[in-house]
């Protein structure tokens, strides 16, 4: 057994430095939603598809996907789905490691020909990434119905609109209602994912569930002092914008250490006005990222953290802007998929590590309308929007071992919601 | 004698407003060294001063030059002096108020037929502020002696070499060591500028005398972690440049503040490399600035500052780059003078006040040569190299008559060194 999986993962590795061969940018990975790559790499794919003999289509928004249908034509729908735009100079892994894994899975349930208690539709989205439009899940807001048709009229950096973007790409913005999968014909979700963090690589365990993903809270805020000579003004009668934005940097990283269970908090960016070295800084713009599974602990630190900004702003006589810029909900994933999951990863003889998921990822709009859940697979350093992100062969094995597994017990257990 | 002062500041006022018009820039005050404003600002000046009746020259740096003699020819010379260059987008009164007000000064003894025991140069130095070549104290340190001739060789900002400038301003290289004052001739130096700090506006006090010019030492460091996902990455596991930046600025500032007695620590500067709200901060530059008039304490809080940053990064497993990329050694003013201008205040009717410089002055590179002091005069909120830079009326007629005092015992009590 061992061997056939590394055979598939094997198999697997090169479809996905195949499909990395594809880029808009010659020397790295990009391929945003709808651009001339993006739409070569997911020709490939398909080719794939199609060879393994699955029908397939590309629906509206540009996903690409494709059914293994079960004898019972009123079977519910499993879907396994990632996506397949990427980040700008991109690894290779992030989206098309969850596809290609589903088309491997999908391959073995044919070579088994294997009934199926239910339908497995096998979809990669076209847009997860919200690189090219600044939003984020086209492609399975679609599929689950959510999908906002205001967003049609948005432009990207080049002043084309969505809507023009899916006409170049052979999609079809007056379909897009149709290609929702209706609320009643869902199953389940299974996405396979690499890590994208550092814990399976310390603990080096091949794979993990994912019990939550993150909800987020990002706030930019402006600490406005007043800007003065570095040597004339004396310490004591300074207004200094960048003591007060450190101070804040400090507090929220000892409040997400001290407060834990998934609790982090990152100030990503920090600017100063008119910065020189001979300048007391007399402006400071800087970013919160905050993120838990836990709503009310969210909550907590984000109200923790703004009282804390107010303060430091007040004792030291500096003017506070606070701006909410993006709330995102928590996502737990579905407590009867994750028993599955766990069985099928203590079964294949690895370690069961219960992760939170801190980026977002398509089960985030799934999670609204269907039980969803996801695998996360270890991944070197944890680094990931980045040429360096790699997975290991014999962790992918391992990976494909579980996902079996999950697949086995799934149809075994014949679950009917 | 309050009136007489009062019509001698508003005429001061009036050619700070006429010099301020002529700029580069038409919408606000640029001046920088050579330039065709620079120019003819200079020819403005130098036609004030010729109508005074002064003889004039301008020297090979572009110095604008006035004496007014002692009937003894062998007697020393006492220099006023200050700068007529500005930086980008100035204020009205930095530089052009020492040298205005000298003019005042002259034409008062000229009018009151004084015989000097001294000869008075009255010198608008050409580059004090180094904004065109990065290099400050052009002018006075040729008139001090002290000029580097590789430094003929650099360039500006479109190639430009001060040689070639020299010579598009009607300067001339090959005269800059004669145009020294040659140290066995210098009785002292006295310069009139601007606090460009907040203290004598707090304070509600119109002048006070510069008992030492800081000492600087400015540094440029490195934190570099490791850069991450903002949502993956567990805050155990982080190495946060950000954070380890954040300590420093925080400890820097504590270390100033407690140690107090002149001390001053500022991060002007602070940028983090590819910075994005979701990205943990993996490098980050920032500058230190330091000054301090005592040159022990200076070099204490530079090594206590480096300990601190060695120990955060070594606790924080990030690496850290020190760069020292500029050292000043601290001047202190000459006692005898300062002694002169104390009792002038005084007798002036104001509260003697005692600063030290933060900011650097011609009276650095003077003091190497010849008793060199300052006077201080309030400006609006110590607001400087800014549009809003100003001066007020009864602060500016409260200067003349102190100076004027000054000048007075400065001649009667018959220095002779």
């Amino acid at each position: 057994m061992q061997q056939e999986y590394t055979a598939r993962a094997e198999r697997i590795m090169q479809r996905i430095q195949q499909l990395a061969a594809i880029s808009d940018d010659p020397d790295g990975v990009t391929r945003t939603f709808g651009t001339p790559a993006f739409v070569a790499g997911r020709d490939l794919v398909q080719s794939w598809l199609e060879a393994a003999g699955l029908p397939t289509r590309t629906d509206g928004i540009g996903n690409l996907r494709a059914r293994l249908e079960s004898p019972n034509p009123d079977a519910k729908t499993f879907v396994l789905a990632s996506h397949i735009d990427t980040v700008v100079n991109a690894g290779k892994f992030d989206g098309p490691l969850g596809v290609l894994m589903g088309l491997d899975l999908l391959e073995n349930l044919l070579a088994q020909q294997v009934a199926l208690p239910f339908h497995i539709e096998l979809i990669a989205f076209s847009d997860e990434e919200g690189v090219r439009f600044h939003t984020t899940y086209l492609g399975s807001k679609v599929v689950t119905g959510a999908f906002d048709p205001a967003l049609l009229g948005r432009c990207d950096a080049a002043g084309i609109s969505l809507d023009q973007a899916l006409v170049a790409m052979g999609g079809d913005a007056s379909t897009l209602a149709l290609d929702a999968i209706p609320a009643a014909e869902w199953l389940g979700y299974f996405e396979l994912h690499i890590e994208q963090g550092p814990v399976l690589w310390e603990r080096n365990v091949p794979v993990a569930l994912v019990t939550a993903i993150a909800g987020q809270q990002r706030v930019e805020l402006t600490f406005r002092g007043m800007a003065g000579h570095a040597g004339t003004v004396p310490m004591n009668m300074r207004q200094d914008a960048l003591c007060a934005a450190a101070e804040f940097v400090l507090t929220a990283e000892q409040f997400a250490q001290v407060h834990g269970r998934g609790l982090v908090a990152t100030v990503g960016k920090l600017a100063i006005s008119h910065s020189a070295s001979n300048v007391i800084p007399g402006e400071v713009t800087c970013s919160l990222d905050l993120r838990s599974p836990d709503e009310a602990q969210l909550a907590q630190a984000y109200d923790y953290l703004r009282s804390h900004a107010e303060a430091v702003a007040g004792h030291r006589n500096v003017a506070l802007d606070w701006n909410l810029v993006q709330k995102t909900a928590p996502v737990t994933c579905d407590a009867g998929l994750n028993a599955l999951l766990a069985q099928a990863i203590a079964a294949s003889g690895y370690e069961t590590i219960a992760l939170v998921s801190g980026a977002g990822h398509d089960a985030v709009p799934v999670s609204f309308v269907a039980p969803a859940t996801m695998m996360f697979i270890r991944c070197y350093k944890g680094i990931s929007h980045n040429p360096l992100e790699n997975v290991e062969l014999a962790d992918l094995a391992a990976a494909v071992a579980v996902a079996d597994q999950f697949i086995t017990l799934l149809r075994t257990q014949n679950p009917t919601r």
